[in-house]
């Protein structure tokens, strides 16, 4: 019997959002979760703790693959499970360079892909040299365990960021911060392809982004008035980076435009991510489908849009009581063509709870339709 | 808190596919099925015999709606719920006409609506009048129990059907047969709509079903070169049964069209339907999305096209050995704008085991695709 079985370590709203394309290809997914009642309880087979070898091994005799709703599974687990011949998708040395940003920007950089300048920090005479040789200010990054704006500063001397710098602060990341050049950005973009084990990979279409307070707040696909020659560039980078840092699956690079018209990359997941869930109802192919298809070693669909425009709003808790659905009414009533989604998560201010993307060829009337029923859902 | 938990009794493919949109929704879908392993096993909270009121009523207290995967579970459970205040979505008062042919023929008369000349047939005699009296031929079918071509008969003489005609024969299914007029047909249409227990109605355009043996075979979506008039006519008849005959839910009206061009009502079913698979990737609102929010009184989303054409395949089962899985390779290589759908059911000759969509602005091409797609799946 041929069995596509996919263990997915994490049971956040990626593990969840990929249960409705393996439940309409017929394959077995299976989710080993933090907790019990997680966002993708439905697919969850197993309770426990990523960090435990024992536990994460146990899981991977259940699948055929393991794969990953988050970037935080020890490095040595994972090489633990490679050496007993698990298919670990993407695999350790890829999910290496996720775990710390600093020897990203190390292989970005032996692989000449674009990005802001940067800098390795150990004590605050290096950081101060490096704002210094960079007008007077630098963002500084924990090379581990950032995300959604955590973990990132700016900074216009090494005082600002004293605590990071302390020895206590240090060991706590490793022995070294990153600094970056803070670059001239017109607007923020984000690149989503995927690749499977045998090499095959195929990009979307490039997306804008829209930041709020570092977390990712609207999606634009594709990236508004960008050229053919800045579409092909985005996806070769994100080519030259899949292949070069030999990730499969689907990555997300997420990238400046710069004043002057280039594309510096800024952050990597090595998942299905926030920028790509436009592709759900946007793209032939989701992420979702398309991740469980890669690293299945499977052939990748088509990346066509499916339609000129999508655009995708992302909901955000407004406190602890609004979970969304008593305004589902209100919402759909108005908005007939909005496609609501949401994780199942109990509310609180500043969660990712859930978006909304609406499909359309004509872009303003899709910003307006999604945008109008993100309001009413938050009750605004 | 707002809750909304939908309970599907049946375990079936119809089941199965409610599953992704109740996801994405972050509705809770429970399902009451037959037995372990059912089709629709993700979603199952309770297995049990659906014909035992015990079992019926105590899947219906840990949900907030009762709906349905068949038209089977008999009307006496159903109203003995009602009775005791559960929501039944369709209402045991519709259903009525969907599991009696000769009770639904009634109703669709006394509402004037288009359909083949019919009659009540109690003998030989009643049976040899119908057939003299319509050109030497009638359908002569089950009034209950019937699908997917099982139940019906070409007949041009009562001899033709002898035993139903017997006593015993006639006993089994409540003691009367139904008698159609063969209606001379250029092809068969479906209008598949969705309707609210408030009263919302919606109808997607109409579409062409190619049967093959008594079974769907092909969908085309819309269905080709069907005048405008014709569309309107079809989503007119479809508010008019599922309001006359007080339907909830998602509805398939199979209709002919003649080669006078008049639209007769053949069949009804009274919840998502094969004609309506094309909507998952064809429709902005699929109708398992648009069933879950009919039978929870929400508002019912855009009917919209995604693209001018979807073509659907059924992948009916060859063997008892090829469930489909293991041509992925192959059919996703070739086709990778088609959309595969397996519903985890074991291989039979005939099973009705899956599905293909192709959604384009092409006819021509999507209809090529998804039959070589579908062929590589049955390695032909």
């Amino acid at each position: 019997m041929t069995s596509f079985r996919v263990g997915v370590i994490g049971g956040g709203q990626l593990a969840r959002m990929m249960t409705p394309p393996a439940i309409n290809l017929g394959l077995t997914l299976k989710v080993l979760a933090e907790a019990e009642g997680s966002s993708a309880a439905l697919a969850t087979t197993m309770v426990g703790d990523y960090a435990q070898l024992s536990v994460v091994e146990a899981f991977a005799q259940t699948v055929d693959v393991i794969t990953f709703d988050h970037e935080h599974v020890p490095l040595h687990i994972l090489e633990a499970l490679e050496a007993k011949g698990v298919s670990v998708q993407p695999p350790s040395k890829a999910l290496a360079f996720a775990q710390n940003k600093l020897k990203m920007r190390e292989r970005l950089g032996a692989l000449g892909l674009p990005m802001p300048d940067w800098a390795e920090i150990h004590d605050a005479d290096s950081l101060d040299s490096f704002i210094e040789a960079h007008g007077g200010v630098a963002i500084l990054k924990t090379p581990i365990g950032g995300y959604d704006g955590k973990g990132v500063r700016v900074v216009s001397s090494a005082a600002d960021a004293a605590e990071w710098l302390s020895p206590e602060g240090l060991a706590k990341v490793g022995g070294h911060l990153l600094a970056e050049e803070k670059v001239d950005f017109t607007r923020e973009l984000a690149q989503l392809s995927a690749r499977t084990p045998s090499g095959q990979f195929r990009a979307w279409p490039l997306v804008q982004t829209v930041q709020q307070n570092g977390v990712c707040a609207e999606v634009l696909a594709p990236a508004p008035d960008a050229s053919e020659a800045t579409l092909e560039l985005a996806a070769e980078i994100a080519r030259g980076v899949a292949e070069g840092l030999g990730v499969t699956g689907v990555m997300a690079v997420e990238m400046f435009e710069t004043t002057d018209g280039r594309l510096l990359i800024n952050e990597l997941a090595m998942r299905p991510h926030n920028s790509g869930h436009f592709s759900i109802e946007g793209s032939v192919t989701s992420q979702f489908e398309q991740h469980l298809r890669a690293v299945l070693d499977l052939p990748l669909g088509s990346t066509q849009a499916t339609d000129a425009h999508a655009v995708m709003v992302n909901l955000l808790g407004v406190d602890d009581q609004n979970d969304f659905l008593p305004h589902y009414e209100a919402a759909q009533s108005a908005h007939p063509a909005a496609k609501i989604h949401t994780y199942g998560k109990g509310a609180r201010a500043g969660r990712k709870m859930g978006h909304v993307t609406v499909v359309s060829g004509n872009s303003e009337w899709a910003i307006a339709e999604a945008r109008a029923t993100a309001k009413l859902l938050r009750n605004e």
